[in-house]
């Protein structure tokens, strides 16, 4: 066996184009993108604005199984399909999320895809890449400041210090900022009260970015984000401390969406990157609309397993953008399916039909869930070379049997010429207009239901739970005009239930909501079941201690 | 009289060049370059260093009188005389700093320069530029959460908690962080303790940056920062904690000098921004160092009046950069002179050459003082439509007196076209050979001494005093082996005295040294006399609630 290259290796070899060249590829213009350095540009808003009349081409969503430590490859299927793409002669584009700078400082950064699918800059896009993060941070604590300014020169909105909700952030992993109490040291600097930072990805303003249509729905969603209440519980908004202008200043330039390429200099997006689990977890709104005015195929992902992200794809980003996706990919891995089936990790390496079909049933209930959506569905297997023929016979007639193929995708190892069987399959899918895309459940129908929707016919739970105290804040919201959000729902990604150690395709379970946050900005309602991090903690042995510059200027153990 | 534009209506309207045009005029390819957008670019750091052979061009201080609430325009002439320069026929650059995002959304943001001598994209400038502030920030606070984190892990590093000195700090003016208490919300959040932000241009990461010469040397001194002390007062470094290297490759681009434009097409360096008070308040070493090898003539500005801001760079930034001024400019303004000499803001506008020949006495002050470190001085009157024929000839008087000539400027009306006597005065001064620089006093003195030293001789006070816990702890820096820096002045920038209502030229006054700091990294100690503000705070009616987007896609109300 020839010997394997790790990802940094693969990155650092890759003959890259200069961004203007990649841009060409669009019918992109060089006065029309805004460039970062040689690699990375920005697409220019007015050459956007220019596009509205366009036809859309087709998109198609990358989902996969319940993850496991085994793995999936959700990403660099979603690369190397895009890839694919273009190698079977279609004009194809990628659309992904951004990564947040500050876990990768905890543990090792991760590639953008694996192997021979990945895209590159692979450093830029793991530190600041075109600042869209900073920017984040920036605007969401300018609104931070504007709170306790407002309230430190009298607090005209009468605002009541104990329910400030709105936080601040920082793109890091500090754990010591999670609770915090500021505002101390006497008169000058204020009135102390208890509050905290958030990574910048669980900010509302990552979520609002990347659900914006534009610059003025931007500045809209802004001014509606509520800061916290005053003592009769009526909400006070971003736009009353009037904050809403100088927020979309600070976000113009993180608004326009980042052009990158594939090793095989294919035309990436990546642009935006909320949290998977309070917020949607999908690239932002404007780079989808804008890609698929410029490419015929535009090959997006969703946060974690299909259950949390292709149904947050669907009924939230799909249903608010207008979005119809034309056909679905989930993706599975022998190993991740043998993980399914009751196999501990270790023990991976060995052949294990029975197992691979016992956990066939994860993938199963999602193509089942992704019909639901009326978007047909096919099944991509990310190939490892320790799979045996067996097993990957005994995926495709699972499948089979589900009326539809399961593809071996060897982008990994061979790039695009390893996927183009799933590529073709695609197109088929695309091109059928069998898609008749709905979201679940309709705006009209209560909060609670629209959960207990998704507990039912996404989760196969029995029921969804809450106290009285959550079902009574639902109940406000809907009579303070927020009833007909989606709701957004945060429960572990490792399970259809809220146990992470229930594989397989559990049903029947309860799911209890133990919290709701409304982020009236974005337009969701958020549902907590479980324990949800938003302010991660950085390891005994931090990567950032092995992180540094070579003697030839690069970046060694980011990786 | 002629219709008067504002600032922003004149950069707006400005005929800007593609920055590559831009850089080629100073010999540099395209690839050389490092793009952010059309209009702004990084000197990329491999042709820096291929430039080391080259020799270096004339170095060009612009200083001031004690500034004024009636402005002086040192960065307006700074721009001025670079274009000027340009305009006899000289290749010319300017290096200034970076304006700081955060302040902008208190008070209104700054252009750099006014009138027709200024530098554009003016709105970028004050907004993220090219991400430098945003990476200083991180690299910062990823210090800070690694001291935090291991703490938590067990302190093997024995940190005592009461002794930590980092802290945090954000872009932002928020004055509910000065004082915090970390780390609340039990076992999983650590252990709470008392701390707190600074504003980012405060930060010693940001005196590094401008200070170092280059990727190893940055690394170098980050590593060396103190981040607080044991129980036996050792110090515990960056460099204990492994984090020099991690914060290195956090900095790697913001390392590289900014790249833009004059409204006349002339290249600017815009690189740094550290605070002028408990730190140097000057441009990079390596924008000075890189314009010096690319042009024959570099024009530079320090922070404040002479007697902080020249001080400190001929005493730190030449000392320890080895860069040998050519020729020094001080802008004085009638208006500013007439309130050294007594006269109240709204009186300014009523002719009165008695009150500007006495506050000559401050101008005379501080060509006096440029002489001390051996550096030919010349004076420019930057001229407003208020001032009277013979105002400007008391101020002509008073410095041919001292042997020099005041040269009016007219930059700000007239562009290039209204500063070439200046710009031929400054040539001759430089080609002259004249200029003998060396720092006021030598490496090897007390700490205390060294700041007696300027304040006896640039302040021209009696005494410099101090508690003895304060001379004690300048003893044990000298024990510890950092005697031989240089002292960084953090007092009043109003007066040569700690009394900023002082005015003119006060001399026989006691200077109080209330603290000192050690910036270990940086390499300098701190003597702060007065009240320092590290972190500000908004204003009842922050400029943020009027910025907002225009139709056009434009920024209002930053101005």
């Amino acid at each position: 066996m020839a010997e394997i290259k790790t990802d940094i290796a693969i990155a650092r070899a890759a003959a890259k184009k200069p961004i203007r060249e990649i841009a060409a590829k669009l019918g992109i213009a060089e006065e029309d993108i805004v460039p970062y350095g040689h690699d990375k540009a920005k697409i220019s808003a007015p050459f956007i604005k220019s596009l509205q009349d366009r036809p859309d081409g087709k998109l198609i969503l990358v989902t996969a199984i319940n993850p496991t430590p085994a793995g999936e490859g959700k990403t660099t299927t979603t690369v190397g399909l895009g890839d694919g793409l273009n190698r079977i002669g279609k004009r194809a584009a990628i659309c992904i999320r951004e990564a947040s700078l500050g876990p990768n400082f905890g543990m090792k950064g991760g590639a953008a895809g694996g192997g021979y699918a990945q895209i590159v800059p692979m450093e830029d896009m793991n530190l600041h890449f075109t600042g869209d993060f900073h920017a984040i941070t920036t605007a969401h604590n300018l609104l931070s400041a504007m709170i306790d300014n407002h309230i430190y020169w009298g607090n005209a909105l009468e605002i009541d210090t104990r329910r400030v909700t709105w936080r601040r952030v920082m793109d890091m992993n500090d754990r010591a900022l999670r609770g915090i109490v500021a505002s101390l040291g006497g008169v000058a600097n204020g009135y102390p009260r208890e509050t905290g930072f958030d990574i910048t990805v669980a900010s509302e303003v990552m979520a609002i970015l990347c659900l914006a249509k534009d610059l003025a729905d931007l500045e809209k969603r802004l001014g509606a984000i509520i800061v916290g209440y005053r003592r009769d519980k009526s909400a006070v908004y971003a736009r009353d401390l009037k904050a809403d202008g100088a927020m979309a200043v600070l976000l113009k330039d993180a608004m326009q969406p980042n052009l990158v390429q594939t090793l095989e200099n294919n035309p990436a997006f990546v642009h935006g990157g909320p949290f998977a689990n309070i917020a949607h977890g999908c690239n932002s709104v404007v780079a989808t609309t804008t890609a698929l005015k410029l490419a015929d195929y535009v090959v997006t992902e969703a946060g974690f397993g299909a259950d949390l992200g292709a149904e947050k794809f669907f009924d939230i980003k799909c249903r608010k953008a207008g979005l119809k996706p034309a056909a679905t990919v989930i993706v599975a891995t022998v190993r991740a399916l043998k993980m399914n089936g009751g196999v501990a990790k270790d023990a991976l390496g060995t052949e294990d039909v029975e197992a691979v079909t016992r956990g066939c049933a994860n993938l199963g209930r999602h193509i089942e869930n992704i019909r639901q959506f009326g978007v047909p569905a096919t099944v991509a297997i990310n190939h490892f070379v320790t799979d045996t023929d067996a097993e990957i016979e005994a995926i495709k007639a699972y499948v089979a049997e589900l009326g539809e193929e399961a593809i071996v995708c060897r982008h990994w190892a061979d790039g695009s010429a390893g996927i183009e069987e799933l590529a073709h399959r695609v197109v088929a899918l695309a091109d059928s207009g069998a898609s008749q895309f709905a979201p679940l459940y309709p705006d009209k129908m209560s909060l609670f239901d629209k959960i207990e929707t998704v507990v039912k016919r996404i989760y196969r739970g029995a029921e969804a739970t809450a106290d009285k105290s959550v079902r009574d804040q639902l109940a406000a919201w809907e009579e303070a005009g927020y009833g007909d959000l989606p709701v957004c729902m945060a429960k572990t990604q490792y399970s259809f239930s809220t146990d992470p150690t229930l594989r397989g395709a559990p049903d029947g379970h309860t799911v209890h909501v133990r919290e709701v946050r409304l982020s009236a900005g974005a337009g969701f309602v958020v549902a907590i079941c479980g324990e949800i991090m938003t302010m991660p903690g950085l390891p005994s042995k931090p990567a950032a201690e092995t992180i540094r510059l070579n003697a030839d200027g690069e970046v060694e153990g980011l990786f």
